[in-house]
């Protein structure tokens, strides 16, 4: 089964906004046996969007649409909607009730261009939208079905949860798709493929291996199409057993694991407690850990001591060393370390100090230049790395590269055991 | 002119990855005057690949590729491409030298598989990539060009930057677009719209208006295309500076603009210091301050105090007024605020505490519920939001508004001196 996504603004063809909503719909897409055939985005404009859009419904099953259904002068999706099925804008009673009550509980006045979201295309089921102005839109031609979603991210998110899919699933009967993905860090791609080639090869002819890197590790992904699900799926757990005992140290787990993911669960399984000092990271740390729901079962807090005063006053990093070694050094990173480790009485603790540049970089410091400790039970331990020269991926580099420091001194103390 | 940007990759389609080169690469061919007609997502399949590079190439001057470039079995945009073009894979004598030293430096096997980078289809002009060990490949057919880039964004943009667009430029004569994008923050989009009304009715016809709602504000971009450079973009300007008059408290700046750097804007004007107490957020405030270049000029420093104790130990709030209260309260926002810029001196803070969910709420607090502070010379200031059940969301929303308090409280006190 075909299937395309379709996404509709100028603002993503300037560069204005990132379109994150296909790759989320690729995913749900995907995990509900879906496969997506394309991803397209085209400019708000009458004849482009008429033209793909009649194109997409020609040759696909399945056609999502995103985007152009705000209440202003430049989303002109309905309209095209309306003269590509070949039908009026009409009043659509629910969701002008819907729009009245939303706004009187928002303190919003209904004006005029509100109640234009109540405007629809009268060939088209009205799929409601609870977190917004602007309903979702279900057309059919031909045995194919078009879905128009505002593109609001947890908009669509939500409308294509409770409605499009379930509608999608009705519709079309499903083919399987199993993908699973492990998630690697610490060796880089030519290395790591040259570690699991003969397990590669093994594999058998209907399991597909991707190599997916990005900073945050390399993950790979097996994927088989149109087979019988669960043996499918069996099959590709017992591989990804074999690649476990490959590559233990540079496992971290499977789909959406992460770095933070692989060391949070660590820490809830011996119930042990954690702390941040940091200083280039900038808070880095700390937000991956409490982004994640349930954070405050093992995350006590941190300091982000972003001046000299603050490493001295909050974190008590002595004075001299500061003015001996500076604070991008070994010492101060480790004292950090130490220092939220003893005022917060956590467990283990990861500290950050250094140049995260632009500016700030010395011909021996030179930007990039990032001391990270952790401090245990077992004693404190610093590495110095060089990372680089945008500012940007200092920060994630030296984010990941810390948080894997004690993920690592964890894994070989559990084997210790 | 005729622009496609083609990213190949099953990652994307799937979902696992969000392909955020394109929407660089819009905003820099926008830039530069090139106009970007479509953007297709396609899978690592030989014949869709080889079609839709075709199409492209027959319908635009310019075809942008990334990904699919890799040493691994999975990319084969470059084995397409010689096919396409009819020509042979051969070694790239300078690549391979450039790799060979490359590895060298950082330790890694020059092994088979990155021999195979060193390979070029002979009929294209190799444009070196000094960040990675895929080359770039620029093409010509028919006085069109189509340009293949590595899929790892740091890489793509330094080759872009570095040797793709200067070559663009040369090669093509091109038209000036000119976009300027004004950040707004605080006003619904319906509300804005009507505000603005008369405004924008004024606009001249070759002025487009677009408004581009998100998390952090709604963006209001205006647009010429193939016009008079240096007089449209007067105008346009002309254009903002009335609208600065009508919103003057919404309006954060112009294209990058976000609260925090134009807060971080007043600070350094006003030569005043900043720290943060963070709850619910996390280190999601001081990472958006310390992820902009120059921070440690204003930015102190924080405290992300998760746990009870940490909100008690370090920025002294009373135990008795967490007990009475809860640790989700305005007193308790107070007293982080004023503890923090106490503790570090700083002339500003701000403080939140909150329930970011998914679980934690109650009836009297949902989820949601988020108690903000700013400390300040002229005295400390609550706010209290119920923003939501989503976490993510309830972060980020927290964070903007927290810190468009402080910058709405500098501006008024701005406007009464």
């Amino acid at each position: 089964m075909q299937t395309k996504i379709v996404t509709i603004g100028d603002e993503i063809l300037i560069g204005q906004i990132t379109d994150t909503n296909s790759a989320w719909l690729g995913r749900r897409l995907n995990a509900a046996g879906i496969k997506v055939a394309e991803i397209i985005s085209i400019q708000d404009n009458k004849e482009q969007i008429k033209k793909t859009l009649d194109k997409a419904l020609n040759e696909c099953e399945i056609v999502l649409v995103t985007g152009g259904l705000g209440p202003t002068k430049d989303d002109i999706t309905k309209t095209c909607l309306a003269e590509l099925f070949s039908c009026e804008l009409v009043r659509d009673d629910k969701t002008y009730r819907f729009l009245e009550t939303m706004l009187k509980e928002r303190s919003i006045e209904f004006n005029e261009l509100n109640r234009s979201q109540a405007s629809v295309p009268s060939c088209c089921t009205v799929l409601p939208n609870s977190n917004g102005t602007a309903p979702g839109m279900w057309f059919e031609r031909g045995g194919h079905v078009l879905v128009s979603m505002p593109g609001v991210p947890f908009e669509m998110k939500m409308l294509f949860e409770e409605e499009v899919l379930p509608r999608l699933k009705r519709y079309f009967s499903l083919k399987t798709i199993v993908h699973k993905t492990a998630i690697t860090f610490g060796l880089p791609e030519s290395i790591l493929a040259e570690t699991i080639a003969s397990w590669e090869n093994t594999l058998p002819r209907y399991i597909r291996l991707a190599y997916l890197p990005n900073p945050n590790g390399i993950r790979l992904r097996l994927s088989a199409y149109e087979m019988d699900g669960t043996a499918v799926a069996a099959e590709i757990d017992r591989r990804f057993d074999e690649l476990q005992t490959i590559i233990p140290d540079y496992f971290l787990g499977f789909d959406d694991a992460t770095i933070e993911s692989s060391l949070a669960g660590m820490l809830l399984r011996h119930k042990k407690t954690l702390s941040v000092a940091e200083s280039c990271t900038g808070g880095s740390i700390a937000q991956r850990f409490t982004a994640m729901a349930g954070a405050s079962d093992y995350f006590l807090g941190g300091v982000v001591s972003y001046s000299n005063e603050m490493k001295e006053n909050i974190l008590h990093v002595s004075h001299e060393t500061l003015v001996k070694y500076g604070a991008v050094s070994e010492q101060v990173a480790c004292q950090m370390a130490e220092g939220i480790r003893r005022i917060t009485s956590s467990d283990y603790s990861i500290a950050t100090t250094g140049i995260a540049g632009p500016t700030g970089g010395t011909d021996e410091k030179p930007v990039g230049t990032v001391w990270m400790a952790i401090a245990t039970p077992e004693g404190t331990f610093a590495e110095k790395r060089i990372f680089g020269h945008l500012r940007e991926q200092n920060i994630a580099r030296a984010t990941s590269f810390a948080t894997n420091m004690l993920r690592m001194h964890i894994l070989s103390s559990e084997k210790k055991k």
